[in-house]
């Protein structure tokens, strides 16, 4: 167990990993390239852990860690100490939730491997918005998806907002990049996968009458981002165009939102 | 039609709807109690209009002002044209949708009126949380759900924040405000519907197996807050308790993913 230490300067190099965490662009490119991402609060921190993530370190303000005491005795990364004003000078922003940890990303799995075994997955084409990014992992975690697969213009699930959105589930569902887009979802009907293009477009198929859905087959749900949709060559490279079906004259459901009734649908589908 | 005045100065008393608009504390008190909400960006104040409301005020950036050209010709109310440096002095927040109206509240309608006629109903219970009340009411829209009935508890889906996250659904789904919390349910079961509350917990019947729901009966959802949930003393006022079925060892959904989903199964298990 590695004893706390207190840090009293912004400027400490032990602190840069936690460094302007509220410049979105700044933190977007640093966090891939130096390969950690940030886990906010008790509880984030804990499943970070429990998923098998690395500590990188750990800075906590001083009434955080008895709370964390157990995290503490348990980590081999350093853990800093810091006044609640320095907190917010290093970060940004009032840390409120007291507890930050900086955790080592690991190798994203190849998009096949994640499909073998997998019987309904989510994917995902140029959702670029945080929040929503993490609200769909953690519908996707609630109703039982096995997998999310994103195209090469997503948001990065591990950005700290995601996370916390998410509740964690970005840690337990597992994920991949398709790199080539979207003919990367080649690979996806290769493993035996009818692809579905989720549209509001009234000629699309509902969703609950679509065959493979109702026999409980192996579906890989193709979702877009909010405003947009999915792009025409995106839809083109689906089997079938599927809608949720809609009251007239109303915009389209957000899409975590909508994201979440097409799981629920895949779900309820299935024989069991 | 008034010609737009054009308005320099942060104290003029014709701005007062407008001011310190970021303060929630403060505009939730001062808003209901002075009759009036606020539509921001020109979707939503069209929509506004659409839906009856009347304008009490408009306040637009110059560059707003073509944009929104046909709104001020048909305006019976004045119509303030200010620097975006003075928008913010007032409201507090760079405007960047350009474009606020001041619109008068109307008398909500007694819920035994909207029961009339309606099929399917969400009633929330003390759902405090703007962002979560707008997206409810945008799902509930998007999904067909008739009327919206909140205990009075639940926060203000005329906030601005609300009104902005639904887009403008809270404008077109009918709503009201039970009085009596949770006696108001009587009304709801006198008006013929089966009161079904939602909750995570795994000993409820899963949703899409109810009868009134599989046979398109008069079914009203009762949806708790995040994190707590529904009251003991609102799932004992219901007449049972239904779930939607989830993965193991996962927190639940979100509440406003958990309510897109009860209204699409609500809505597919009806006969029409």
């Amino acid at each position: 167990m590695p004893e706390p230490l207190t840090l009293t300067r912004a400027d400490d190099p032990r602190l840069h990993d936690y460094v302007s965490l509220t410049d979105v662009e700044l933190r977007r490119r640093r966090e891939p390239a130096e390969g950690l991402f940030i886990a906010e609060g008790e509880k984030v921190v804990r499943r970070a852990l429990q998923a098998g993530y690395r500590m990188r370190s750990m800075l906590l303000t001083p009434k955080w860690a008895d709370a964390m005491a157990d995290v503490i005795t348990a980590a081999t990364a350093p853990v800093y100490v810091v006044s609640p004003e320095l907190a917010e000078q290093v970060t940004g922003y009032h840390v409120h939730r007291g507890a930050l940890a900086s955790m080592e990303r690991r190798p994203l799995p190849a998009p096949a491997r994640l499909l073998d075994g997998a019987r309904r997955v989510a994917v995902m084409e140029a959702v670029n918005d945080h929040t929503n990014i993490g609200a769909i992992f953690r519908s996707a975690a609630a109703l039982g998806m096995d997998a999310v697969l994103l195209s090469p213009s997503c948001a990065d699930p591990l950005y700290r907002r995601s996370v916390k959105v998410s509740m964690g589930a970005v840690f337990s569902v597992p994920y991949a990049r398709l790199d080539a887009w979207p003919q990367g979802l080649d690979t996806v009907r290769a493993a035996g996968f009818e692809v579905l293009a989720l549209t509001p477009d009234g000629g699309a198929e509902p969703l609950g009458e679509v065959a493979s859905v109702r026999a409980g087959a192996r579906v890989a749900l193709l979702l877009g981002a909010e405003g947009d949709g999915l792009t025409q060559r995106a839809q083109r490279a689906a089997d079938r165009r599927v809608r949720i079906p809609m009251a007239a004259g109303v915009d389209s459901l957000n899409v975590a939102a909508a994201a979440a009734v097409a799981f629920y649908a895949v779900a309820s589908g299935s024989p069991g």
